[in-house]
């Protein structure tokens, strides 16, 4: 079977590795940056196109020919590039992460007979998936509590934040207003509100913030309360709400001298070198799934924690295995025929049946990335 | 006598009208905004003009007729405002605390017949004054240390910090490295450096850091050890840090899409909202001017203290009050004949005659600027 795999970024690059490495599937990795590729080159089992994928008439013309694709654009061309492979006839895995509302291309993806995976991450991702498997253990969710972070493991002034994703998609988790469900009800907070502090073994101290991780999870499962917050090392939060509150993340464009400029093309252009993840820069991924309520009568938790770290053997980032692998497991559930279901699904719906809950944590405990479930009566 | 007092912001206007208040002087106020001439127009006694004060020649057709100039123009404009002036045969006091060496224009002014004042603000200005009349009372100066800050009277996060200047002047400051005279040798320290924590009464803890204020001090004065620490609200200095670090004041322009932007001047369009002190928003000045030395075989030690407020009744800011009155009192004793040294004086020169440091403190004290001195034997 044939796999294209858009973008050879620091996920793209592991997750086409992962689908070449078994001989299993006939992989072609799909990136603008030829430097990105040149990395897969030697790969066995993975074939390098250098491919303008924002250009969409190159792109019908790229995804021509396979049977599956897997998506990891940069955000803001995710919907219409995961549109125009619905156009294609493709089935798609997508981690582009689009702020578009995913289901408004299900219409179409059922029409063209098409199973597409959006937001199939860790968070989002994994997260809905075991959130939404809490749920169907339980006859009522009282609580859905998401807390998850991508760190260092160095921790470096100022910022102590380095990430495998492009600062502008991380300052928008800053500043766009995070939803979360309380009685019941949608709530709006402003992004880094309520601050926390918890202590994770291993990791220490961190502090978790309000952020807009729900997404789809707002809409498709009930509970009376949900929630998603990110961690980050304490001080961070702050330093980011200065930065917020000055103006320099507004996308507002600034006259400077007679020149217009965005604050937030700006900023991320001097964070960049700042928070980028070198090769070898250990990273660690930190993540506890909750989920609370009633089955039978009796009051109940589900907790999963995943704690994954750098893989050093491989030199592959601990943000690109748990993300990009949950893709690739989920990928498979495709290409193996388990997972059909037609239109535009979220990682919650593949959790409401064990049987493809267990696929992908199998999956990924064998790639190394292990979640450990505990489960508590509590009378 | 006519005096022309070139800019008329929150430190030009309160000059020209101190200037005026009492008849003496026959006061113009030059600047080029309409807007900030405005409000000095009926003021009794000050002429205003519209004028463009980076246009040489018309700097030049301006000066002309006047006996002496204060000049308050930006920092980046001073050194040549000063030397044409002083081309003009212009007496000059100035408190534009431009970056170049004053002492570069001292054989023009000299050549020239004229006196000219540098530096003639709060700090530099009244401190080096200090400074200078504390040295001359002992045989040999052991320490001369300066604590100076304007803050606002009400903190307000993330920077609690408000100011008459431009936030590219207040800015130099975080980023020029700091002198300072340890061991009777110069040591260049990182600005924003030594970090130290001191209580003022009536204001409670500052934090105080290297700034490169000892500017002429450093060599037209002996002393083991001198020093000038800036003083902000705690907090506020590892901000400047973090914006530092980061590249928000580098001067390096940065390509932004293809757009050449310089951070500094894009940082400080973002900070002028935050740090613009209002009109009616009060601020303070505090300072700590202290000279330590032996004297006849006995070590003593002089102290000035300065806490100054926002003057309701007539609504002047602190900073402009103690900043632009020392100026017009220098601008007195030049006036009134006392004051004839030819050539380019820096304030310490001043300190040297105790007649025109009683002078200084007399006038200040009368305009409710006031230096409370202590003096303690050491044994």
């Amino acid at each position: 079977m044939k796999i294209l795999v858009l973008g050879a970024g620091l996920v793209g690059g592991p997750m086409a590795m992962d689908l070449a490495r078994d001989g299993e599937f006939e992989v072609t990795s799909a990136d603008i940056s030829a430097e990105a590729l040149l990395k897969l080159r030697e790969f066995p089992g993975i074939q390098t196109i250098k491919a303008d994928l924002g250009d969409l008439p190159e792109l019908v013309a790229l995804a021509n020919g396979f049977d599956l694709v897997v998506s990891a654009v940069p955000g803001h061309m995710g919907y219409r590039t995961l549109e125009t492979l619905i156009e294609c006839r493709k089935n798609v895995v997508d981690i582009a992460f689009f702020p578009e509302d995913m289901f408004g291309l299900d219409e179409k993806a059922r029409a063209m007979g098409v199973t597409v995976i959006c937001d199939m991450g860790v968070a989002p991702g994994m997260s809905n998936v075991l959130l939404g498997y809490g749920a169907s253990m339980l006859d009522h969710l009282e609580k859905g509590i998401i807390y998850v972070g991508g760190l260092p493991v160095v921790r470096t002034w100022p910022y102590e934040y380095k990430a495998v994703f492009s600062p502008i998609d991380v300052i928008e988790e800053y500043t766009r207003p995070a939803r979360y469900i309380d009685g019941g009800r949608l709530v709006v907070r402003e992004a880094l509100s309520d601050p926390e502090l918890i202590d994770f073994p291993g990791i220490g101290t961190l502090e978790a913030f309000n952020s807009d991780g729900l997404r789809t999870l707002a809409t498709t499962l009930k509970g009376d309360y949900m929630i998603e917050k990110t961690l980050r090392y304490k001080g961070h939060i702050e330093k980011m709400a200065v930065l917020r509150d000055t103006g320099f993340f507004s996308k507002e464009p600034l006259n400077v001298n007679g020149t217009l400029i965005s604050p937030l093309e700006f900023t991320s252009r001097l964070l960049f070198p700042k928070w980028k993840l070198e090769p070898g820069e250990e990273d660690l991924t930190v993540m506890q799934v909750i989920t609370e309520g009633v089955k039978d009568g009796v009051r109940q938790r589900y907790t999963w924690n995943l704690y994954d770290r750098y893989d050093i053997a491989s030199g592959i980032h601990s943000m690109a295995r748990t993300t990009g692998y949950a893709a690739t497991m989920a990928a498979r559930l495709i290409a193996g025929g388990l997972y059909q279901e037609k239109g535009v699904s979220a990682p919650e719906f593949l959790g409401r049946n064990p049987v493809f809950v267990n696929y992908l944590l199998e999956g990924l405990r064998r790639r190394g990335v292990v979640y450990r479930e505990s489960h508590e009566m509590m009378g």
